[in-house]
Formats: structure tokens, C-alpha cells, sequence
């Protein structure tokens, strides 16, 4: 028996949770048992590394034969601050937002994922439980669990049919190559899921981990809006997420979204997982955590009468380029108002915006630049050099309050790395920009629009400095890539 | 002798600074004698009320009559967190930053007036020393003050020719209605006016409010970004406030302008002068300061490479609705780039931009609306009633950084009296609103376009819940017109 490098390998336990492992030379790794079906146990493997695997389910023992896969690239995991592929291929997270799109009829999933084939997205923002909430008001075909006698949910009788389907939308995201980020639980809730108790919600988390995470492309996201999970408390949540790290023998990336106050550190947080249109905080989060900064939700593209849904594809689009230019990393989500209710951040179905060919653009150049991180100082400053630094002296007085409107009004989107700068202007309309290049070497600049997604060269080997005329209208950004000479 | 009410009337003193009161029934006011010329002294009163007023300057005595001006109001006074004239007509500030038009020459002078004139500007913002900056780097003609033998700026010698001019230009300003808003210190300097010491800073305020204070239209202003005039302590500004609460015997409006940390309240401080592009903390203000809140920059329209400098005018009218709709006041500036140097924002000239069209609109909506107070709660909800309470409670354990996030993010543009309501939705493209009116009454809705300045009307008389359809772009207000029943 072969397996392919990262792909998932189930096998039968029988009818009762067997333990379980998997040995490769030093290496042991035990998975946990689930309930498959009525009666019927199994449990899942993604052997990682090539070469013959043996294992022990129970009393069996066995090995099967790995073999390489250079198209794949493995688990997604996070490397300072920014994200790379187990076997170092950098990877630039470009979400996507359909939160209750395993709820939804067959039909309107086969139609999520054809739209997902030619979008532009490499993650997606999916919960497990139901949504309630305007514009989903309807029940869904299949809960994830079945209720006992007394009516409560019972989450020792999982609904095969719920996580059946779920495992056919996670193999094709994965054949997609698209992380499917998983909101273990949510506020959105009209049936009770958001308030389980902390007992049934790790027999739930023991379930969804065990069945789960041999698929190389999850992400586990413990909430979506962490605070506005009442039942839940601060150490609940550190309780949920030592759980996870714990049970998930696959030790996937862990996030947990906020609402508005921001997760605090913990050492099971892979990466910060934020909901805030505070673009300008981004590289401050970056500093503070020091791990990757998610923009989950910086507010949606679309036309409905909440405030996170009716941005233009423009205002969608500067936050976005805002939170990349500086290292930061963001997720998409469409609200277009639909008289079926089929709305793309909730249900899936297609896309109406004029985003996402937009935030393909930005895919594309981050791609072609890499990794960056924010660069300071490079605004003009109308009072000098020094001028900045005794501003610094005089802001240490300051309220934590006036320290924070300091670094949202004195917030720059530009960023760097040895072998490129980004500089986004935003909604700033420049007649001119100077720029100060390295005073050796050779420096292509080009003006990109972002709206329009053209990119014109300013200058094919500048150095030292140099005034880049602009046309004097939002969404303007420059490029500067190093031909020759030290790093920027 | 006869003087309109609230003119200027002056006397003078002879060869020395004499001992001046002014007495009407059980009125006394003691404003001081300043030197008018070479060896020449003066004292300047502003009749605030009809009758016959007697007056003592040294030995001399006499009287004169002043008369009922019905169509000048008096002196601005705060009222609440609005403004009015001290005969009870409301002023609703609609200022412009022309910083150092007095430091120009006199052809320019007569060019900013002459654009004045039919500019919708009841506010100017005026520097009494010169600025030097970026586009600021000619010498004035005349300086406020000569210099001793030491080279050293000497308070006790004013130049006359600057202060005889910064008379015509008060003077015109009053002709048209224009509130001088006169800036006492600021940080861009290069001749060593904003760091004098505490003994000279007195003395020249001492002149100036002798000199300046019988102008109806003045407003003492003690900075521009008091934080950066780094030579003056918190407790120096305090100094100053006092010393010219005390010495202007007209009392007139005293503001304080910051650079990122807005003044703490003091009992002279009669309004608050933000400089802050935060339009979502305007209601926070008003809430915490009790006084009127003038955002007197907020960033300005135009092209040059600073931020503050750049933006369009859409951009820059959003803000100005967006403080004005929860009953902010705010103030224009305009900085494009010319080769001349000449931008309307520091030496005044002409103004190029569209956002002054679209800036008396919004004037002319205010006036008809009158002063407004936020309006809270009136955004849907899309959690249903209970979820708003149930968040603020989760929030009453956030730090103050969070609790600020959360203000910032849960900021709405909408502001009401008894008979109108204001909804501004600022960027948000909604395809519709559902507005909550009384159940009783009639009520106008109208929908503004405020880049078009256009208004049409949505509902002649609505009342209860009403659905607004909206074009689902940025820029679109509500403005709902009690016609009967209670008020809004």
C-alpha cells in the first residue's frame, strides 16, 4: 500500500476507540479514534514524511509505503511573522469568508466550489455549527450532532451525514490548495451550540480533532468573535485552546478572532486572527505579538445596512493593500444584498463584486515580493529630522489613550525586505513622492494604481533620492525592486 | 459722540499707559491702555450695550452714546456644546486655516480678503507670528515685535506696522462676518517666537489683548499643536490661559489647539480645538468636555506629500459631515501644490479646490437643521436589541485601549434635535436604511447626495419604522423635518 506525501489515510478501528500509532523512524505519532459511522470507529493518518510508516490500531499492526509529492507542500505554519509550508514554500494567506456554507443544500455547495476554483482565495473562513443571523434564517439539512431523549445535544451521537459532507468540502478545498480555517464555535446561534458547556464542548473538540486534522489543510479557529461568546469565559478559552494543542496529534495553526479586543498571547496562539478595519494598528499588532497578524475581518464589500457589510470594492481594496504593504495579512468577504438570501460571506454560492480580481492583484504582487515587514520614517516630514524624534520625547507623557491615537495618526503603509519596498499611499493624493533609496546600487520604481491594477515604470535604475510624480488621486502605491546594491 | 453697538471705539492716552474703566449702570470695564505709535498710548472699548456710557481714562472723563446695531450680533459665546451670539443667535463655526496671511505682503492680502468675501468661511484661523515650513519659507514683511541691541526680540518695542495692518485685517474680517480665531503660539519658527520664556510670552499677550480684545470677532486661540511648542509646560499653557481669562476685559472665546492630545479641561478653556482626523471620537469628546467641540484640523484638501495635506475633496467633506452630523463644528483648509508657494492654508490667495462648494452645503444644512446632539442606537443591529447591552457589559472589563477600539468601532454618524434628525453613513454604500420614527406624527425624509449636493424626498410624511432606499455609494445622509407631533 502507497500513500502520497500529506494525504490523509483512514483506517478502520472496528466498534470500539482503539489506540492508535504511527512510527517513522524516531518519530511516533498517536491520533485519537472516532466514531465514523453507526457502530464504527476509525482513525486518520497524513503521514508527512516519505518512507514506510508502521503502526499498531489496537491489537493490528501494519505499514504502509509514503512516497513524495513535490506539487504539495504540507501543513501550513507560521515562521516569525509570516506563514510558510512544511517544506519552506512561503505561503501569503489570501482568505475567504463563507462561514456556514457546509449548512447549506447540496446544490448551493457544488456551486461554492466551482466559484472557489477560479477565485482568487488560498483560505477559508468556515464554521462548523450553524449561522443565525439576518439573511440566514434558514434551518440547515444537518446538524453536526443529534439530540438525546431529554432534547438537549448529544455529542456522543455525531450526524454522520453533517460530517460526511464536511469531509467531501474539506478534500476538495485541499485539492484546491485552499487552508479551510475552522470556527469552532460562534456566537451566531439560535440552537444552543454557543453555549454547550465546557464539557460537551470538548467532547465536540475531541470529535472535530480526531476526525479533522489529518486533513493537511485545516486551520483550527477556536471563535469567531471570541468575546461575544458569552458563555465562554478567558480561561475558557486558554482551557480550549490548550485542549486543541494538546489532542491535535497534526499540531495545526491555532487562532482565535476577536470582536474587538484582541486575543492576548498564549502559547497554543499561532498567529493573530483579528477583526478590526484599524488598518493602522497592523504593524503595531505585528510588533506586539510577534507572530503573523490575520486581518480576518476588515469589513466586507457589499451593500447591506450593517456597517462591516456595505464597503465599495475601493474602500475594500485600501484596507487591504493598508494591512499588506506593512505585513500584515487579510481575508475576503462579500454581502452584496440578495432577495434569496445567498449571501457569498455567509452562504457561499458566487460572487458579484468587483473585489476579488482586485485582491487577486494584490495576491499577485505580494507574491512577487515576498514577505514584508513595516518600514518607518519614510514619510515626508515638513518639520525635518529631528523633528520626529522630539515628538517621540513628547509622546512619553502620554495617556495610553493619546499614545494610541499617535500611532494610528502617524501610521504609514509602507514595507520592505531586503529585496523590494512597498510603499501604499492609501487615500493620501500625491502630486509627488521622494523617495530615499539606497545611495549605491540600481532600484527600479514603479507607480501602481490599485484600483485601476496598472503598473507603470517611474524609473528602471534610480538610487539615492528621488521624486516620483503621482497623479494626485487615491489608491496609489510604488514598487521599488532591487536591481543591484545593498538590500533596501 | 454716538458708536454702534459692539463696535470699536477708541481713545487716546497721551504719552503714558493710563489707568481706562467704562461704566454703564452697574457695569464697570477696565480694559488697558497698549502704545498705539511712537510715544503714543491708546485704549480700545466695545460698547456691548445701548445708553449712554461713561468712561475715566487717567484724570480725563466723559461719556458717549452708543446705539442698537440690529444687525450685528456681539461676541461668539459657548453655550453648551454649541456656540451663539451674545444676543442668542446661533453661530455654527464653519472656519478656514489661512495661518500666516498677515506675514504676507499686502497685494496677497487684499487677494485672501477678496476670495473671503464670497467664500462660505464665518471662521479664519490666523497666526499673529510668522510660520516657517515647507512653503513657508519667506520672511515676512514686518515682524510683530523689533529686536533690543542684543539682537534679542524686545516685547516692549512693537512694530507698529505690523500691528497697525493685523488692525485692517481684524477690521475687514468683522465687515464680513469672519470670527478671527487668532493663534498666540505656534512651533513653526525659525526667528525664536515660540520660545521667548514665560516673562517676554506675557508681555506680548499682555499687548495683544490690550490691542485686540475691542474687536467683536476675536477668539484667542494659545496654540497651534500645543504639545510641539516644546518650551511651554503644561503648567506654562495654564499660565497663559489665566493670565488672558484675567486680562481681556471682553471676554472672549479661549481655545487651545493639539497636535494628538487634546488639552486637558481647565476653567478658562471655552471650547475644545482638536486637531485629529478620528471623526469617530467627536461624540466621545463632546460627551467628556461638555464643551463645543471645533475639529479645527482634520486633515485638508489638496495635493502636497504630507498627509495632513492630501486630502480629496471627498475625503475631506465625509469628515466634515461626520463631525458636523453628531454636532461637531469643523474648519476648511486647502494646501495644492504651487510652484508660487502660495497655498490658501498658510498665506491665503485663492482657492482651487471643490470641496468649498460642497462645504457651504453642508452650512447651509446645518443652519437649517441647527445644533445637533449624537443621536445613539439608531444603526441596525443585526443581533436583535438585547446584543448591544449585553456587549457593553462584556466590554466594562476591556483596558482603555479596547474600550477606545470599541468606541471607535461602534461610531455612528447621526445627530438629532427636537426637530430634525441628521444620519450621515459616511462610506458606507447601503442599499437601504430602516430609519425608527415616532409612531405618532409626521415626519419629511429627505435623502442628500453630500458630493452631488443634491436632495430628494424619500417620504412626505412618514412616521414608525420606514424603509429608505438608498444608491448603495458613499456619501449619502438622511435628513428627517418633524412637520407634527413629537419631537425627533
Amino acid at each position: 500500500m502507497t500513500v502520497k506525501q500529506y494525504d490523509l489515510i483512514e483506517f478502520s478501528a472496528g466498534d470500539a476507540p482503539l489506540a492508535a500509532e504511527f512510527f517513522l523512524g524516531d518519530e511516533r505519532i498517536c491520533p485519537e479514534c472516532f466514531l465514523k459511522g453507526e457502530g464504527e470507529y476509525a482513525v486518520r493518518f497524513m503521514p508527512h514524511r516519505p518512507g514506510e510508516w508502521r503502526y499498531r490500531i489496537g491489537e493490528r499492526e501494519g505499514s504502509f509505503v509514503c512516497v513524495p509529492d513535490e506539487s504539495v507542500h504540507g501543513r501550513v505554519q507560521a515562521k516569525g511573522t509570516h506563514f510558510c509550508y512544511e517544506d519552506g514554500t512561503p505561503f501569503y494567506p489570501f482568505g475567504t469568508t463563507c462561514y456556514a456554507w457546509t449548512s447549506q443544500e447540496d446544490e448551493l455547495i457544488e456551486e461554492t466550489l466551482a466559484t472557489l476554483k477560479t477565485a482568487p482565495f488560498n483560505k477559508l473562513r468556515m464554521c462548523i455549527f450553524p449561522k443565525s443571523m439576518p439573511y440566514n434564517q434558514n434551518e440547515p439539512p444537518y446538524f453536526p450532532f443529534e439530540k438525546d431523549e431529554t432534547g438537549e445535544w448529544d455529542m456522543q451521537r455525531p450526524d454522520f451525514r453533517y460530517w460526511d459532507r464536511l469531509d467531501r468540502c474539506l478534500s476538495a478545498l485541499r485539492e484546491m490548495n485552499i487552508e479551510a480555517d475552522i470556527i469552532l464555535f460562534h456566537p451566531y446561534d439560535r440552537w444552543g451550540f454557543s453555549a454547550l458547556g465546557m464539557e460537551k464542548n470538548l467532547q465536540y473538540l475531541r470529535y472535530a480533532v480526531a476526525r479533522l486534522s489529518a486533513y493537511r489543510n485545516v486551520w483550527w479557529s477556536l471563535a469567531n468573535e471570541y468575546e461575544m461568546v458569552s458563555a465562554i469565559s478567558m480561561e475558557g478559552w486558554d482551557t480550549i485552546g490548550r485542549f486543541i494543542a494538546k489532542k491535535d496529534a497534526f499540531h495545526h495553526l491555532i487562532g482565535i478572532h476577536d470582536w474587538v479586543n484582541p486575543f492576548p498571547r498564549k502559547e497554543w496562539l499561532t498567529h493573530a486572527s483579528i477583526q478590526s478595519g484599524e488598518v493602522r494598528l497592523v504593524a503595531a499588532w505585528k510588533r506586539e505579538y510577534g507572530i503573523p497578524v490575520v486581518i480576518d475581518e476588515f469589513g466586507y464589500e457589499g451593500d447591506i445596512p450593517f456597517s462591516w457589510g456595505n464597503l465599495s470594492a475601493f474602500e475594500f481594496m485600501d484596507r487591504a493593500w493598508s494591512i499588506a504593504a506593512v505585513g500584515g495579512y487579510v481575508t475576503h468577504g462579500e454581502t452584496f444584498h440578495r432577495e434569496d438570501e445567498v449571501l457569498w460571506w455567509a452562504k457561499g454560492g458566487k460572487l458579484y463584486g468587483k473585489a476579488p480580481e482586485r485582491f487577486a492583484y494584490l495576491r499577485s504582487i505580494i507574491e512577487e515580493v515576498g514577505a514584508l515587514e513595516p518600514l518607518k520614517g519614510q514619510a515626508i516630514d515638513p518639520n525635518g529630522t529631528g523633528f520626529m524624534a522630539l515628538l517621540a520625547k513628547i509622546a512619553e507623557g502620554f495617556s495610553d489613550r493619546s499614545k494610541l491615537m499617535l500611532e494610528m495618526s502617524s501610521a504609514e503603509f509602507f514595507g520592505r525586505n531586503e529585496g523590494h519596498r512597498v510603499y501604499y499611499f492609501g487615500r493620501q493624493c500625491m502630486r509627488f513622492f521622494e523617495a530615499e533609496l539606497p545611495e549605491e546600487g540600481e532600484y527600479r520604481v514603479e507607480v501602481i494604481d490599485i484600483r485601476e491594477m496598472t503598473r507603470r515604470t517611474a524609473f528602471e535604475a534610480a538610487r539615492g533620492k528621488v521624486r516620483i510624480e503621482l497623479p494626485a488621486k487615491e489608491g496609489m502605491a510604488l514598487l521599488v525592486t532591487r536591481l543591484k546594491g545593498e538590500a533596501l
